[in-house]
Protein backbone atom coordinates (compact mmCIF):
# COMPACT_ATOMS: atom_id res chain seq x y z
CA UNK A 1 0.00 0.00 0.00
CA UNK A 2 1.39 3.26 -0.89
CA UNK A 3 1.25 6.41 1.42
CA UNK A 4 1.22 10.28 1.21
CA UNK A 5 1.78 12.47 3.71
CA UNK A 6 2.17 15.70 2.58
CA UNK A 7 -0.56 18.00 2.15
CA UNK A 8 1.58 19.54 -1.12
CA UNK A 9 1.34 16.49 -2.98
CA UNK A 10 0.35 16.91 -6.52
CA UNK A 11 -2.20 14.17 -6.33
CA UNK A 12 -3.92 15.53 -2.90
CA UNK A 13 -3.87 18.96 -4.47
CA UNK A 14 -5.65 17.75 -7.55
CA UNK A 15 -8.54 16.34 -5.35
CA UNK A 16 -9.07 19.06 -3.12
CA UNK A 17 -9.58 20.89 -5.70
CA UNK A 18 -11.82 18.96 -7.60
CA UNK A 19 -14.21 19.27 -4.50
CA UNK A 20 -14.05 22.93 -4.93
CA UNK A 21 -14.09 24.20 -8.20
CA UNK A 22 -16.64 23.25 -10.67
CA UNK A 23 -14.72 24.66 -13.71
CA UNK A 24 -11.65 22.42 -12.66
CA UNK A 25 -14.02 19.32 -12.52
CA UNK A 26 -15.10 19.90 -16.24
CA UNK A 27 -11.38 20.80 -17.28
CA UNK A 28 -10.29 17.78 -16.09
CA UNK A 29 -12.76 15.04 -16.45
CA UNK A 30 -12.85 14.34 -12.97
CA UNK A 31 -14.46 14.14 -9.72
CA UNK A 32 -14.11 12.62 -5.76
CA UNK A 33 -16.55 10.55 -3.80
CA UNK A 34 -16.34 10.70 -0.15
CA UNK A 35 -17.17 7.71 2.33
CA UNK A 36 -17.40 4.61 1.80
CA UNK A 37 -20.82 3.81 1.19
CA UNK A 38 -21.25 6.85 -1.95
CA UNK A 39 -17.55 5.18 -3.32
CA UNK A 40 -19.24 1.89 -3.23
CA UNK A 41 -22.47 3.08 -5.06
CA UNK A 42 -19.80 4.92 -7.59
CA UNK A 43 -18.32 1.98 -7.87
CA UNK A 44 -21.47 -0.29 -8.86
CA UNK A 45 -21.90 2.12 -11.82
CA UNK A 46 -18.47 3.44 -12.55
CA UNK A 47 -15.77 -0.02 -12.21
CA UNK A 48 -12.79 1.11 -10.77
CA UNK A 49 -11.89 4.38 -9.20
CA UNK A 50 -8.87 6.24 -10.75
CA UNK A 51 -7.28 6.35 -6.91
CA UNK A 52 -8.79 5.61 -3.57
CA UNK A 53 -7.51 7.58 -0.47
CA UNK A 54 -8.22 5.89 2.91
CA UNK A 55 -6.82 6.59 6.39
CA UNK A 56 -5.75 4.26 8.83
CA UNK A 57 -8.88 4.94 10.85
CA UNK A 58 -11.11 4.18 8.57
CA UNK A 59 -9.37 0.62 7.34
CA UNK A 60 -9.61 0.07 11.65
CA UNK A 61 -13.09 0.62 11.20
CA UNK A 62 -13.25 -1.19 8.02
CA UNK A 63 -17.15 -2.59 6.53
CA UNK A 64 -18.30 -4.10 3.71
CA UNK A 65 -18.04 -1.06 1.25
CA UNK A 66 -14.49 -0.52 2.19
CA UNK A 67 -13.61 -4.11 1.87
CA UNK A 68 -15.10 -4.26 -1.61
CA UNK A 69 -12.93 -0.86 -2.49
CA UNK A 70 -10.13 -1.91 -1.21
CA UNK A 71 -10.11 -5.20 -3.35
CA UNK A 72 -10.84 -3.50 -6.12
CA UNK A 73 -7.51 -1.28 -5.22
CA UNK A 74 -5.31 -3.98 -4.14
CA UNK A 75 -1.72 -2.41 -3.16
CA UNK A 76 -2.72 0.60 -5.33
CA UNK A 77 -4.80 1.94 -2.55
CA UNK A 78 -3.20 4.96 -0.77
CA UNK A 79 -3.32 5.27 2.96
CA UNK A 80 -2.82 9.28 4.35
CA UNK A 81 -2.99 10.70 7.47
CA UNK A 82 -6.02 12.14 9.16
CA UNK A 83 -4.61 15.84 8.00
CA UNK A 84 -5.06 14.79 4.54
CA UNK A 85 -8.22 13.39 5.13
CA UNK A 86 -9.40 16.71 7.17
CA UNK A 87 -7.89 19.02 4.14
CA UNK A 88 -10.06 17.02 1.18
CA UNK A 89 -13.10 16.86 3.28
CA UNK A 90 -16.06 18.60 2.37
CA UNK A 91 -18.18 17.45 5.26
CA UNK A 92 -17.86 18.00 8.78
CA UNK A 93 -16.76 15.09 10.10
CA UNK A 94 -14.53 13.29 7.34
CA UNK A 95 -15.13 9.72 7.01
CA UNK A 96 -11.45 8.78 5.87
CA UNK A 97 -12.48 7.75 2.14
CA UNK A 98 -11.97 9.49 -1.05
CA UNK A 99 -12.07 7.84 -4.50
CA UNK A 100 -11.18 9.25 -7.76
CA UNK A 101 -13.18 8.87 -10.74
CA UNK A 102 -13.29 10.03 -14.25
CA UNK A 103 -16.58 11.63 -15.56
CA UNK A 104 -18.79 9.15 -17.29
CA UNK A 105 -18.43 9.67 -21.32
CA UNK A 106 -21.95 9.22 -22.33
CA UNK A 107 -23.88 11.48 -20.01
CA UNK A 108 -27.74 11.32 -20.54
CA UNK A 109 -28.97 13.49 -23.62
CA UNK A 110 -32.78 15.24 -23.73
CA UNK A 111 -32.97 13.38 -27.73
CA UNK A 112 -33.03 9.72 -26.21
CA UNK A 113 -36.02 10.56 -24.12
CA UNK A 114 -39.01 9.28 -25.81
CA UNK A 115 -40.95 8.27 -22.79
CA UNK A 116 -41.36 8.21 -18.55
CA UNK A 117 -42.02 10.23 -15.84
CA UNK A 118 -39.73 12.84 -14.89
CA UNK A 119 -38.70 15.93 -12.97
CA UNK A 120 -37.14 19.04 -14.01
CA UNK A 121 -35.98 21.39 -12.06
CA UNK A 122 -35.70 24.91 -13.04
CA UNK A 123 -32.64 26.74 -11.33
CA UNK A 124 -32.85 25.29 -7.88
CA UNK A 125 -30.06 27.27 -5.74
CA UNK A 126 -29.81 24.68 -2.86
CA UNK A 127 -26.86 22.00 -3.57
CA UNK A 128 -29.00 19.89 -0.82
CA UNK A 129 -32.04 19.94 -2.45
CA UNK A 130 -31.04 18.99 -5.43
CA UNK A 131 -29.22 15.67 -4.50
CA UNK A 132 -32.25 14.55 -1.67
CA UNK A 133 -34.53 15.07 -5.12
CA UNK A 134 -32.49 13.18 -6.48
CA UNK A 135 -32.13 10.71 -4.18
CA UNK A 136 -36.19 10.61 -4.18
CA UNK A 137 -36.71 10.53 -7.63
CA UNK A 138 -34.72 6.78 -8.06
CA UNK A 139 -36.23 5.54 -4.71
CA UNK A 140 -39.95 6.05 -6.40
CA UNK A 141 -39.25 5.27 -9.26
CA UNK A 142 -39.18 7.60 -11.83
CA UNK A 143 -37.48 7.65 -14.88
CA UNK A 144 -35.06 10.39 -14.87
CA UNK A 145 -34.18 13.80 -13.46
CA UNK A 146 -33.89 17.06 -16.36
CA UNK A 147 -32.10 19.80 -14.71
CA UNK A 148 -31.64 23.59 -15.48
CA UNK A 149 -27.54 24.54 -16.00
CA UNK A 150 -28.44 26.94 -13.65
CA UNK A 151 -28.66 24.20 -10.80
CA UNK A 152 -25.84 23.33 -8.47
CA UNK A 153 -23.12 20.93 -9.99
CA UNK A 154 -24.01 17.41 -9.84
CA UNK A 155 -20.41 16.52 -9.26
CA UNK A 156 -20.29 19.21 -5.72
CA UNK A 157 -19.83 17.00 -3.10
CA UNK A 158 -23.27 18.01 -1.35
CA UNK A 159 -24.80 17.31 -3.96
CA UNK A 160 -23.29 13.79 -4.44
CA UNK A 161 -23.42 13.26 -0.70
CA UNK A 162 -27.26 14.06 -0.83
CA UNK A 163 -28.34 12.07 -3.64
CA UNK A 164 -26.86 8.75 -1.45
CA UNK A 165 -25.93 7.24 -4.53
CA UNK A 166 -28.64 7.81 -6.43
CA UNK A 167 -27.09 9.64 -8.84
CA UNK A 168 -25.27 6.41 -10.21
CA UNK A 169 -28.35 4.74 -10.56
CA UNK A 170 -30.40 7.46 -12.49
CA UNK A 171 -30.27 8.87 -15.54
CA UNK A 172 -30.09 12.94 -14.80
CA UNK A 173 -30.22 15.20 -18.28
CA UNK A 174 -28.09 18.53 -17.81
CA UNK A 175 -29.50 21.54 -20.04
CA UNK A 176 -28.05 24.62 -21.26
CA UNK A 177 -31.32 25.38 -22.74
CA UNK A 178 -34.55 24.41 -20.23
CA UNK A 179 -37.03 26.48 -22.37
CA UNK A 180 -36.06 24.10 -25.49
CA UNK A 181 -35.52 21.51 -23.97
CA UNK A 182 -39.56 21.71 -22.17
CA UNK A 183 -40.87 22.19 -25.72
CA UNK A 184 -38.96 19.03 -27.08
CA UNK A 185 -40.52 16.90 -24.51
CA UNK A 186 -44.02 18.74 -25.74
CA UNK A 187 -43.48 17.98 -29.07
CA UNK A 188 -42.72 14.25 -28.40
CA UNK A 189 -46.28 14.31 -26.91
CA UNK A 190 -45.53 15.06 -23.04
CA UNK A 191 -47.42 16.20 -20.87
CA UNK A 192 -45.24 19.02 -19.17
CA UNK A 193 -46.64 20.79 -16.01
CA UNK A 194 -44.90 23.79 -13.73
CA UNK A 195 -45.70 23.64 -10.33
CA UNK A 196 -47.48 27.28 -9.70
CA UNK A 197 -50.03 28.48 -8.10
CA UNK A 198 -52.59 30.48 -10.43
CA UNK A 199 -55.94 30.84 -10.57
CA UNK A 200 -57.34 27.99 -12.04
CA UNK A 201 -54.17 25.80 -10.97
CA UNK A 202 -55.10 22.17 -10.67
CA UNK A 203 -54.66 19.89 -7.63
CA UNK A 204 -51.73 17.58 -8.18
CA UNK A 205 -54.00 14.77 -7.16
CA UNK A 206 -56.34 15.10 -9.59
CA UNK A 207 -53.72 14.34 -12.59
CA UNK A 208 -53.91 11.48 -14.68
CA UNK A 209 -50.69 10.92 -15.56
CA UNK A 210 -49.71 9.43 -18.78
CA UNK A 211 -46.76 7.56 -19.65
CA UNK A 212 -45.14 10.99 -20.54
CA UNK A 213 -45.33 13.27 -18.37
CA UNK A 214 -42.76 15.82 -16.55
CA UNK A 215 -43.33 18.42 -13.97
CA UNK A 216 -41.22 21.80 -13.16
CA UNK A 217 -39.91 22.57 -9.82
CA UNK A 218 -39.26 25.97 -9.72
CA UNK A 219 -36.36 27.91 -7.61
CA UNK A 220 -36.78 27.61 -3.73
CA UNK A 221 -36.93 31.52 -3.61
CA UNK A 222 -38.90 32.70 -6.76
CA UNK A 223 -40.55 29.54 -8.66
CA UNK A 224 -40.68 28.40 -11.92
CA UNK A 225 -39.66 31.24 -14.02
CA UNK A 226 -42.22 32.82 -16.94
CA UNK A 227 -40.29 31.74 -19.91
CA UNK A 228 -40.90 28.08 -18.48
CA UNK A 229 -43.96 28.70 -16.86
CA UNK A 230 -45.73 30.10 -20.63
CA UNK A 231 -43.65 26.62 -22.31
CA UNK A 232 -46.01 24.61 -19.95
CA UNK A 233 -49.65 22.95 -20.05
CA UNK A 234 -51.49 25.52 -18.74
CA UNK A 235 -53.02 25.71 -16.30
CA UNK A 236 -50.23 24.66 -13.68
CA UNK A 237 -50.62 22.18 -11.15
CA UNK A 238 -50.17 22.75 -7.21
CA UNK A 239 -49.77 20.64 -4.18
CA UNK A 240 -53.08 21.21 -2.13
CA UNK A 241 -52.46 22.77 1.85
CA UNK A 242 -54.74 22.85 4.39
CA UNK A 243 -52.20 24.83 6.80
CA UNK A 244 -50.95 28.51 6.78
CA UNK A 245 -47.64 27.91 5.23
CA UNK A 246 -46.55 29.75 2.38
CA UNK A 247 -44.86 26.99 0.47
CA UNK A 248 -43.18 23.38 1.34
CA UNK A 249 -39.38 23.08 1.68
CA UNK A 250 -38.33 22.34 -2.09
CA UNK A 251 -37.28 19.11 -1.65
CA UNK A 252 -40.46 17.86 -0.01
CA UNK A 253 -42.60 19.76 -3.12
CA UNK A 254 -40.48 17.56 -5.31
CA UNK A 255 -41.42 14.46 -3.35
CA UNK A 256 -44.81 15.32 -3.00
CA UNK A 257 -44.58 15.16 -6.92
CA UNK A 258 -42.45 12.82 -7.59
CA UNK A 259 -44.88 10.39 -5.47
CA UNK A 260 -47.79 11.42 -7.14
CA UNK A 261 -46.67 10.84 -10.75
CA UNK A 262 -45.72 7.01 -9.82
CA UNK A 263 -48.47 6.23 -7.09
CA UNK B 1 -34.08 54.59 18.41
CA UNK B 2 -31.06 52.94 20.72
CA UNK B 3 -27.68 51.62 19.48
CA UNK B 4 -25.33 49.26 20.53
CA UNK B 5 -21.79 49.01 19.36
CA UNK B 6 -20.07 46.79 22.06
CA UNK B 7 -19.98 43.08 21.22
CA UNK B 8 -19.40 42.99 25.23
CA UNK B 9 -22.45 44.52 25.86
CA UNK B 10 -24.56 42.64 27.91
CA UNK B 11 -27.75 41.87 25.77
CA UNK B 12 -25.54 40.60 23.42
CA UNK B 13 -23.93 38.33 25.23
CA UNK B 14 -26.61 36.78 26.53
CA UNK B 15 -28.42 36.74 23.34
CA UNK B 16 -25.64 35.06 21.31
CA UNK B 17 -25.29 33.02 24.37
CA UNK B 18 -29.26 31.93 23.58
CA UNK B 19 -28.56 30.61 19.65
CA UNK B 20 -25.67 28.57 21.11
CA UNK B 21 -26.87 26.94 23.93
CA UNK B 22 -29.99 24.93 24.88
CA UNK B 23 -29.47 24.70 28.78
CA UNK B 24 -29.21 28.18 29.04
CA UNK B 25 -32.37 28.84 26.76
CA UNK B 26 -34.41 26.91 29.19
CA UNK B 27 -32.98 28.42 31.97
CA UNK B 28 -33.35 31.97 31.35
CA UNK B 29 -36.87 30.45 29.62
CA UNK B 30 -35.58 33.17 26.45
CA UNK B 31 -34.71 32.31 22.92
CA UNK B 32 -33.55 33.97 19.68
CA UNK B 33 -35.03 34.34 15.82
CA UNK B 34 -33.24 35.85 13.15
CA UNK B 35 -34.37 36.90 10.02
CA UNK B 36 -37.62 39.52 9.41
CA UNK B 37 -39.96 37.22 8.07
CA UNK B 38 -39.46 34.31 10.95
CA UNK B 39 -39.59 37.18 13.73
CA UNK B 40 -42.67 38.49 11.83
CA UNK B 41 -44.60 34.62 12.28
CA UNK B 42 -43.17 34.80 15.95
CA UNK B 43 -44.78 37.74 16.68
CA UNK B 44 -48.24 36.47 14.66
CA UNK B 45 -48.36 33.51 17.83
CA UNK B 46 -46.44 35.73 20.46
CA UNK B 47 -47.06 39.46 20.34
CA UNK B 48 -44.34 41.45 20.77
CA UNK B 49 -41.01 40.71 21.31
CA UNK B 50 -38.70 41.43 24.07
CA UNK B 51 -35.66 43.08 22.37
CA UNK B 52 -35.56 43.74 18.03
CA UNK B 53 -31.99 44.52 16.99
CA UNK B 54 -31.59 45.50 13.75
CA UNK B 55 -28.60 46.38 11.66
CA UNK B 56 -28.49 49.32 9.01
CA UNK B 57 -28.48 47.46 6.38
CA UNK B 58 -31.90 45.27 7.01
CA UNK B 59 -33.61 49.05 7.77
CA UNK B 60 -32.06 50.36 4.20
CA UNK B 61 -33.59 46.92 2.75
CA UNK B 62 -36.93 47.15 4.54
CA UNK B 63 -39.52 45.46 3.82
CA UNK B 64 -43.60 44.65 5.43
CA UNK B 65 -41.99 42.32 7.90
CA UNK B 66 -39.71 44.52 9.46
CA UNK B 67 -41.69 47.69 9.11
CA UNK B 68 -44.27 45.37 11.11
CA UNK B 69 -41.63 45.02 13.67
CA UNK B 70 -40.23 48.09 14.27
CA UNK B 71 -43.74 49.20 14.75
CA UNK B 72 -44.37 47.32 17.20
CA UNK B 73 -41.08 48.21 18.78
CA UNK B 74 -41.29 51.41 18.16
CA UNK B 75 -38.36 53.59 19.67
CA UNK B 76 -37.45 51.01 21.82
CA UNK B 77 -35.60 48.95 18.69
CA UNK B 78 -32.04 48.58 18.93
CA UNK B 79 -29.41 49.61 16.24
CA UNK B 80 -26.55 47.24 15.66
CA UNK B 81 -23.65 47.12 13.51
CA UNK B 82 -22.99 44.63 11.02
CA UNK B 83 -20.11 43.19 13.47
CA UNK B 84 -22.81 42.30 15.83
CA UNK B 85 -25.02 40.90 13.42
CA UNK B 86 -21.94 38.32 12.29
CA UNK B 87 -21.44 37.84 16.11
CA UNK B 88 -25.51 36.70 16.90
CA UNK B 89 -25.92 34.65 13.38
CA UNK B 90 -25.96 30.98 13.18
CA UNK B 91 -26.53 31.28 9.31
CA UNK B 92 -24.10 31.95 6.45
CA UNK B 93 -25.63 35.32 5.83
CA UNK B 94 -27.11 37.30 8.50
CA UNK B 95 -30.18 39.13 7.79
CA UNK B 96 -29.32 41.62 10.49
CA UNK B 97 -32.78 41.20 12.11
CA UNK B 98 -32.73 39.32 15.35
CA UNK B 99 -35.81 39.08 17.87
CA UNK B 100 -35.67 38.09 21.80
CA UNK B 101 -38.85 36.67 22.71
CA UNK B 102 -40.17 34.44 25.89
CA UNK B 103 -40.83 31.16 25.56
CA UNK B 104 -44.28 30.79 25.90
CA UNK B 105 -45.83 29.57 29.49
CA UNK B 106 -47.85 26.94 28.35
CA UNK B 107 -46.20 24.28 25.65
CA UNK B 108 -48.78 21.93 24.52
CA UNK B 109 -49.70 18.68 26.64
CA UNK B 110 -49.96 15.23 25.85
CA UNK B 111 -53.04 14.70 27.80
CA UNK B 112 -54.45 18.11 25.70
CA UNK B 113 -54.98 15.72 22.89
CA UNK B 114 -58.17 13.73 22.35
CA UNK B 115 -57.97 13.72 18.43
CA UNK B 116 -56.82 14.30 15.45
CA UNK B 117 -53.07 13.17 13.31
CA UNK B 118 -49.86 13.22 14.06
CA UNK B 119 -46.18 12.61 13.40
CA UNK B 120 -43.87 10.88 15.98
CA UNK B 121 -40.55 11.54 15.85
CA UNK B 122 -38.12 8.97 17.73
CA UNK B 123 -34.61 10.33 18.27
CA UNK B 124 -33.98 12.26 15.11
CA UNK B 125 -30.46 13.88 15.06
CA UNK B 126 -30.45 16.50 11.91
CA UNK B 127 -32.65 20.15 13.34
CA UNK B 128 -33.08 20.79 9.79
CA UNK B 129 -34.93 17.39 9.68
CA UNK B 130 -37.33 17.92 12.16
CA UNK B 131 -37.56 21.79 11.61
CA UNK B 132 -38.94 20.94 7.77
CA UNK B 133 -40.43 18.10 9.39
CA UNK B 134 -42.78 20.69 11.67
CA UNK B 135 -42.96 23.14 8.15
CA UNK B 136 -44.57 20.24 6.24
CA UNK B 137 -46.92 18.93 8.61
CA UNK B 138 -48.28 22.26 9.36
CA UNK B 139 -48.44 22.75 5.58
CA UNK B 140 -50.45 19.48 4.98
CA UNK B 141 -52.67 20.25 7.98
CA UNK B 142 -51.61 17.82 10.26
CA UNK B 143 -52.92 18.83 14.20
CA UNK B 144 -49.44 18.02 15.21
CA UNK B 145 -46.08 17.00 15.99
CA UNK B 146 -44.96 14.68 19.13
CA UNK B 147 -40.90 14.97 19.51
CA UNK B 148 -38.99 12.10 21.81
CA UNK B 149 -36.51 14.71 24.28
CA UNK B 150 -33.67 13.06 22.41
CA UNK B 151 -34.54 15.16 18.83
CA UNK B 152 -32.88 18.69 18.51
CA UNK B 153 -34.40 21.10 20.50
CA UNK B 154 -37.06 23.11 18.66
CA UNK B 155 -35.67 26.20 19.72
CA UNK B 156 -32.19 26.40 18.48
CA UNK B 157 -31.65 28.39 15.35
CA UNK B 158 -31.41 25.72 12.61
CA UNK B 159 -34.84 24.14 13.69
CA UNK B 160 -36.59 27.15 14.01
CA UNK B 161 -35.20 28.86 10.79
CA UNK B 162 -36.35 25.75 8.88
CA UNK B 163 -40.00 25.26 10.22
CA UNK B 164 -40.37 28.97 8.35
CA UNK B 165 -42.39 29.72 11.14
CA UNK B 166 -44.40 26.85 11.45
CA UNK B 167 -43.55 26.05 15.08
CA UNK B 168 -45.52 29.09 15.87
CA UNK B 169 -48.90 27.63 14.29
CA UNK B 170 -48.53 24.17 14.66
CA UNK B 171 -48.77 22.70 18.57
CA UNK B 172 -45.47 20.66 19.16
CA UNK B 173 -44.99 18.10 22.06
CA UNK B 174 -41.90 17.29 23.21
CA UNK B 175 -41.93 14.13 25.53
CA UNK B 176 -39.11 12.59 28.02
CA UNK B 177 -40.82 9.17 27.94
CA UNK B 178 -42.00 8.70 24.02
CA UNK B 179 -43.29 4.67 24.76
CA UNK B 180 -45.51 5.94 27.56
CA UNK B 181 -46.87 8.90 24.85
CA UNK B 182 -47.05 6.07 22.60
CA UNK B 183 -48.72 3.77 24.97
CA UNK B 184 -51.70 7.01 26.27
CA UNK B 185 -52.07 7.76 22.49
CA UNK B 186 -53.10 4.21 21.84
CA UNK B 187 -55.12 4.19 25.36
CA UNK B 188 -57.34 7.11 24.04
CA UNK B 189 -57.85 4.64 20.60
CA UNK B 190 -55.25 5.78 18.31
CA UNK B 191 -53.84 4.12 15.48
CA UNK B 192 -50.03 3.99 16.19
CA UNK B 193 -47.86 2.92 13.31
CA UNK B 194 -43.84 2.79 12.94
CA UNK B 195 -42.45 3.26 9.87
CA UNK B 196 -40.11 0.05 9.50
CA UNK B 197 -39.43 -2.29 6.89
CA UNK B 198 -40.37 -5.82 8.03
CA UNK B 199 -41.91 -8.92 5.77
CA UNK B 200 -45.36 -7.92 6.53
CA UNK B 201 -44.75 -4.36 6.50
CA UNK B 202 -48.09 -2.42 5.23
CA UNK B 203 -48.05 -0.03 2.34
CA UNK B 204 -48.69 3.44 3.38
CA UNK B 205 -51.21 3.91 1.05
CA UNK B 206 -53.32 1.13 1.91
CA UNK B 207 -54.46 2.55 5.74
CA UNK B 208 -57.37 3.53 6.44
CA UNK B 209 -57.27 6.40 8.30
CA UNK B 210 -59.14 7.34 11.01
CA UNK B 211 -59.58 10.64 13.15
CA UNK B 212 -56.99 9.34 15.85
CA UNK B 213 -53.89 8.44 14.00
CA UNK B 214 -50.41 8.77 14.27
CA UNK B 215 -47.66 7.88 12.72
CA UNK B 216 -43.80 7.12 14.36
CA UNK B 217 -40.51 8.39 12.14
CA UNK B 218 -37.36 6.81 13.10
CA UNK B 219 -34.34 8.01 13.49
CA UNK B 220 -31.98 8.79 10.54
CA UNK B 221 -29.51 6.13 10.86
CA UNK B 222 -31.06 3.81 12.99
CA UNK B 223 -34.69 3.41 12.08
CA UNK B 224 -37.77 3.60 14.74
CA UNK B 225 -36.54 2.20 18.24
CA UNK B 226 -37.28 -1.34 19.19
CA UNK B 227 -39.49 -0.06 22.33
CA UNK B 228 -41.39 2.22 20.14
CA UNK B 229 -41.87 -0.57 17.49
CA UNK B 230 -42.99 -2.86 19.80
CA UNK B 231 -45.67 -0.09 21.14
CA UNK B 232 -47.06 0.64 18.05
CA UNK B 233 -49.65 -1.77 15.79
CA UNK B 234 -48.22 -4.80 14.09
CA UNK B 235 -47.67 -4.88 11.35
CA UNK B 236 -45.75 -1.57 10.55
CA UNK B 237 -46.26 0.65 7.86
CA UNK B 238 -43.81 1.23 4.84
CA UNK B 239 -43.38 3.89 1.86
CA UNK B 240 -43.56 1.28 -0.96
CA UNK B 241 -39.88 2.48 -3.21
CA UNK B 242 -39.94 1.22 -6.63
CA UNK B 243 -36.11 2.14 -7.07
CA UNK B 244 -32.69 0.60 -5.60
CA UNK B 245 -32.43 3.52 -3.04
CA UNK B 246 -32.22 2.23 0.49
CA UNK B 247 -34.03 4.62 2.11
CA UNK B 248 -35.37 8.13 1.85
CA UNK B 249 -34.14 11.38 3.48
CA UNK B 250 -36.31 11.41 6.47
CA UNK B 251 -37.52 14.78 5.73
CA UNK B 252 -38.99 13.18 2.66
CA UNK B 253 -40.41 10.48 4.46
CA UNK B 254 -42.35 12.29 7.45
CA UNK B 255 -43.70 14.41 4.33
CA UNK B 256 -45.17 11.58 2.65
CA UNK B 257 -46.40 10.02 5.54
CA UNK B 258 -48.21 12.98 6.60
CA UNK B 259 -49.34 14.33 2.63
CA UNK B 260 -50.82 10.00 2.83
CA UNK B 261 -52.53 10.74 6.18
CA UNK B 262 -54.48 13.77 5.08
CA UNK B 263 -54.66 13.28 0.83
Amino acid sequence: MLTITSRENKLIKHMAKLSQNRRYRYSSGEFVTEGDKLSWEAAQSLGKPLQLLVTQQALNKGGEALEFLMDKMQEQAVLIPEEISEKLTAAQTPQGVFCLWQMPENMPKMQDISKGKYLVLDGLQDPGNVGTIIRSCEAFGLDGVILSASCPDLYSPKVLRSTMGGIFRLPVYVCDNLVQAVLQLREKGFQVYATALSEDSRDITQIEWSDKAAVVIGNEGNGVSREILESCEQPSVIIKMNGNAESLNAGVASAIVAWEMVR
